[in-house]
């Protein structure tokens, strides 16, 4: 059994993460943490885990940690980089769902995220958790960052092309739609219900957070450099990321939906959908799974990739999970076979 | 391994079905029928089963049906009450999850679903099967009727209070409201996103086809005549039913808190609340369970019982399969472990 | 032309009001005040009055509201009773949105509301502004409380049976569903979007502020003491209370649809639906009107009357734009002519 | 006063015809066909409009139509063309709703929407009804072809780049997002609740019958060829689209932001949004308005125009009305002062 940890147990992250670790047949929690509700009953936070967990949340403290053979951090950004060296030298392995690893150049992170870097040490250790590009390096990582929500599905859009070099790397364009959960669990007047639902907008058309991480992302699989413009918009419903990947194809010979389907062949977690289809998000809700499909309308050079992930599972909590698998040597599916709930 | 069949697969409970049990450590499904789709895999039907599930809907035969040990029907009402006596015959179990074998007395059954029952003598032998009241009988029945969504609901609710004879059955309503997905998944301008999102109605109020049957069990319990004013609502929303529950209590000694507990101390899928508590529908969406809360406002003599399940878990399809595990000798709760999924 | 300030108009009953009255033919808005926002254009914040009004927020000082011929106040409870006294001094007539001066006994008020009123004398002579039940003293009043929205809804649909005295007044029933917005437009997490959509639930089942005001409002109109069951319900949607209020029927002879008809004919925004009928709360989005239909069902003694109103407009802002028509002269239905939005 | 008949009166863009038209100070409604709801009253099928509209649904027979000056087609593609040579024969002005008029290649008809084009003849005189493009010539038109929902939007969205030769016209990309009741009105599993809320996904991706409509505008307005990317996608809400269009800049010293004022400065439905904002579709929920923002992220080439309207009014409805305006010599905005409603 893995003794497991959760810091800042009170966020959407937090409880999907505590939905599918009470079930997890390897998994013992052991502390879940909320320096605001110390002393409460998670379930009385969260009635959806009443008869399946029994954890009071309690102080967020190096002791109450060091106890965890894995942490999972599912607190703002800013927060794991500053405890993350004490709990690594504990011997204690950490997942950081929050972006504090993600951007290996320390002035990148503090240019996006506006604060300096804590731990730049520990930052070069950090190893990116997209198991379907670093999987063998996840499998020797202390500590990893665990990715986006919105880095998840649009680089699994974009890898098979970016790494067979045979699109325009340099005008890559992503529109992606999330859920309203994606904003997590804070009071804000955007993401009330009156304000979120029956609207859609686009935001952060200027610079979002995650365009960094993506970039940093696709330019490994590229091995060059890559011009992406980012455009995320909010949709009025509560969990599930698209994303719509356009790119321009060099060559139109290419099989792509072979390409895509032999990439994706041995991964437990990433489905390639037949010919001419359109993946829902809702084929996904509440599963791990990431599903893909790829057109190339008109017979053009306009390649389309559809992305689909949930993005507290896929996108957070499902990944880190995946990721603790891989690091603590257990199957990488284990606890991660929930199927989508539909309708 | 029980193996499994399920007549009628297409539709929201058949999917439901399909869910729970591909996931279902002791089922092997051999049988999904479907007349207009045989021969289609189920999982292009319903991507979210693809990776879980290979089989093709094949025809509703009762040669394909008898290898099963155990089959559900998850047609319109009407269909199962042709087929169920030969399926017996070959030894093969039932779980009904339509309404053919709800209603004990044929002319009811007439009256109110517009056609004349077809096994009046298999009627006689079938078990309604709600596992709180009828536990005992459903282990050893051949044919079990599961109950609707809105009377699984409504009778947890007023269960506690009409064994004990405490408040006046003379006089009782339920208000419920029902998600969307309670209509099933056929093509009708009612249910259309366009026409049932973003607003609220009555509907039924006249007499709807779940009064007789909640009469009928509240009556068993109370052992005496019930009379009930049942009022469903639409809600905009997909999965979810919530039943508030009023009567008149004839003493207000008695503490209710307590005598709810009691009832449902052994039972493993109802939850009751703590004192001052209102469920949620969320709070059960995706799972088996029941969760009740109950207030007498002002101290007045007025008992309001909150009720909340999921109607295609506890109200259709986990509770068929809670009746499969008592038919078949298996663990109650076996298959239906799921959390919750909140948000 | 009408010279009109409103108080507070960054919520929801404030910008519903802007939406109304900048339209309105005979008004003329000449103060919106926000301490928080004020010298932002009111469109910056709102939007969809881009091209309507060009104001910016101003001071709620009592020279820039003194100007005005009528001001709403549509604040959190307790700031109107502070300004009231001075506005009325000057002249200044006045619609207040909120609960101060709703309910008559200062005592109850005080119980309810959590602090004691700060002006009982002018209390005293504010008029409560149902104009189906208050229309003649509306005309005359200085100072009208506007009804709250679940008491709108529950007050028209009891008032034809409560003013004949045909039901048992001492066992009523309201059973209330609302859409978020009655909520407000503050920062909380229990109306963001991913708390509050694809659920249903009770609240305030102990005992709700609206409790003591649909209790005065039905002792008046049965001119004996009422005795009131009140659950309110969060339904997930924007706008819209659909109320289903049960009484006992003491004479199953008389003729409720007559009844109701004959009750409301005068009515311009109170429609009967006709026998048999269920309103949608969708009906009357963005319109002033109160949409009704009465049943007994089964011909028994219980009668279920169904009433649907769009919480911020006959709820909220239409009805207090009626009642400043009623106020000032006006033609009682001017500026409210807005066809419901459907779908 | 405009003698007005609406042929198909029962789907959506029938419906919100009538909410506009009602309230319009210039209009008479005379005729309301249906020929499956022909003698029911109008309001009993939409009650929003009980109260407002009084008239029958009656036959579709050119009798009925000829008494108009003008008739709306809101009817399904192929209707309109069978019926509009008899009606400008009797001296009657058509706006066409749907698709019969809007490509001026009769071939181009055929491939896309199934069927040969039954007058070629008036195909040729008919003017696409996009009052920004086409004013003067909508002024002296009989027959006017409204646009599309999709191709409103996008056009105006790329329109000030097109027209001023400053961007890539090869390279273009429309990702498009609409709520269901794009849709319509018919039973169908795909847009029932359970299907589309809750869920995100693109469709039509090979090729949508928008695409030559769209196209056809731009190549038009850019006075060259085009090659355009266009995936349209569902969005779980009841109106509204919000377009992203995707374009390369030729020149990255122009201004955009004035660029466009300067192009929808006098446009009454029209409204370009400061620098830096992004629409919302609710801040044009059941208004005739167009709401514009022009970016270029990074300061790179890419410009991101974010265009938004309501699909059944200016995408629908409102257009053409304003269309029937200049046709009949009103005041362009007559009938189509609605503020969006928000919440």
């Amino acid at each position: 059994m893995v003794k497991v940890g959760i810091v800042g147990g009170t966020g959407y992250t937090g409880v999907e993460l505590l939905r599918l670790l009470v079930m997890h047949p390897q998994v013992e929690l052991v502390a879940v943490t909320s320096r605001s509700e110390a002393g409460q009953a998670v379930a009385d936070l969260y009635p959806n885990l009443r008869g399946f967990l029994a954890l009071p949340f309690s102080e967020p403290t190096l002791e109450n940690l060091a106890q965890c053979d894995l942490v999972f951090f599912a607190t703002p950004n800013g927060v794991a980089m500053k405890m993350v060296p004490d709990l690594l030298a504990k011997g204690v392995k950490v997942v950081d769902l929050a972006a504090d690893f993600r951007l290996q150049d320390p002035k990148a992170w503090e240019e996006w995220y506006g604060m300096p870097h804590a731990c730049v040490d520990t930052l070069g250790e950090a190893v990116y958790g997209l198991p379907e590009v670093n999987r063998e390096l996840i499998k020797q990582a202390r500590i990893v960052a665990n990715p986006g929500c919105y880095p998840t599905a649009v680089q699994l859009g974009f890898l098979p092309l970016l790494e067979q070099g045979i699109v325009d790397s340099a005008n890559l364009i992503a529109d992606a739609k999330s859920g309203v959960s994606g904003a997590g669990r804070q009071a804000s007047v955007g993401t009330l219900l009156c304000e979120a639902s029956e609207s859609f907008k686009a935001y952060g058309v200027g610079g979002h957070r995650h365009l960094p991480e993506i970039k940093q992302g696709l330019e490994l699989s590229a091995d060059t450099s890559v011009g992406l413009t980012f455009v995320p918009h909010l949709t009025p419903m509560i969990r599930g990321i698209h994303a719509t990947c356009y790119s321009q194809v060099l060559d139109k010979s290419i099989d792509l939906q072979t390409l895509f389907e032999q990439r994706y062949i041995d991964e437990p977690f990433v489905d390639v959908m037949p010919e001419g289809a359109a993946p829902e998000t809702r084929s996904v809700k509440g599963s791990n799974i990431c599903r893909l499909a790829v057109h190339r309308p008109q017979g053009g050079n306009t390649v389309v990739v559809l992305s689909v992930i949930d993005n507290l599972v896929k996108g957070a909590a499902g990944q880190a999970i995946q990721n603790m698998n891989l690091m603590c040597g257990l199957d990488e599916a284990e606890g991660l076979g929930q199927v989508p709930l539909m309708p």
